[in-house]
């Protein structure tokens, strides 16, 4: 085993971590959701830009919304869980840049003066980001269920704007009952790795 | 502090861990490439699609054919780094999804079936896997240097095909000298957190 990283934390991380489908009922609190943001905001991005922008759905009232808009088969889930967070682009990120990437200023109008190339720059680094996120609530003792499955302009007009594209919707929390079908296959190194 | 991670990981996974710019002669072995990914494959994909796929760049021919490609101020460090990576998406991943997704076959053909679908879905989703990645070499001991600045039609045609869509470019070693500007700013949790 060549890695660094001690055994114990690649299970909390990635090998024993599953996407869970049901919760118990312990809440999430503000304090781990700070302490997962304080962790990942360190994950690279391009220009350091730092697209990903957190909903957290905590009031009934907004979960009830959310779950209205979600595919029917991750409704009961998007409901029970102790905490759900949506994951956005801010496709107008290039406003921190200055402050963000000082070594360079001016790539806010070099690089990013278009809204087409800011939109696709969003996309990849926020998504990027989501990444580091669910590792991030893993790291926290958490299950992160993240879904793609709903309908995405329902979801921007109901909690973002025009300028926030929604990625993806987390589900937070300790896993519960029957939390997950048994692990499913991935695909072999050399199905996924090649050398030239 | 809120986390199940022990602080020696969170330093190595994200606190310490930074982009290099320079890095040692110390090659990045075959094992420990497969190490990461034995460690990184679990992550949580939609459908557990894992559309990642990896490129590595280790023959002198090859190194220089990428660095012809990439931006200009990225091609010393890419010519320069021990191993150097293309993240690619695998628009045609849904032919694996009966193997990968066996509680439902029928994804491929359901969700699936179009090129523009799959297309979206492969660049969230290995992107997301990119963010794995990235954690992955890290939890190596090694540091990552992730790059979108590169002409991605180049490097399509020059490396991979019309089912590839290459995301980014990761160099990959131990940091060398200087091998990093001192951390950029990150945002504050107010401006990237939200409640409703």
């Amino acid at each position: 085993m060549s890695l660094a990283l001690d055994p114990a934390a690649q299970d909390l991380l990635f090998r024993e971590a599953r996407t869970a489908n049901t919760f118990t009922d312990e809440p999430v609190t503000e304090e781990q959701v700070q302490a997962i943001y304080d962790l990942v905001k360190y994950g690279p991005t391009a220009f350091n830009q730092s697209p990903l922008r957190v909903t957290l759905v905590r009031s009934p009232e907004a979960r009830e919304r959310l779950v209205a808009h979600m595919a029917e088969g991750n409704r009961p889930k998007t409901a029970s869980a102790p905490l759900v967070a949506i994951l956005s682009a801010d496709n107008e990120f290039h406003e921190e840049l200055p402050a963000l990437f000082p070594h360079f200023p001016q790539a806010k109008d070099v690089f990013f003066a278009e809204r087409p190339a800011r939109e696709q720059a969003a996309l990849v680094n926020a998504t990027l980001q989501a990444g580091y996120f669910i590792v991030g609530v893993r790291a926290a003792g958490l299950a992160a269920g993240p879904m793609t499955g709903f309908d995405p302009a329902g979801v921007q007009k109901e909690f973002l704007d025009d300028d926030h594209t929604p990625l993806m919707v987390v589900n937070i929390g300790k896993p519960g009952e029957d939390a997950w079908f048994p692990r499913s296959p991935r695909l072999a190194y050399d199905d996924v790795v090649t050398t030239v």
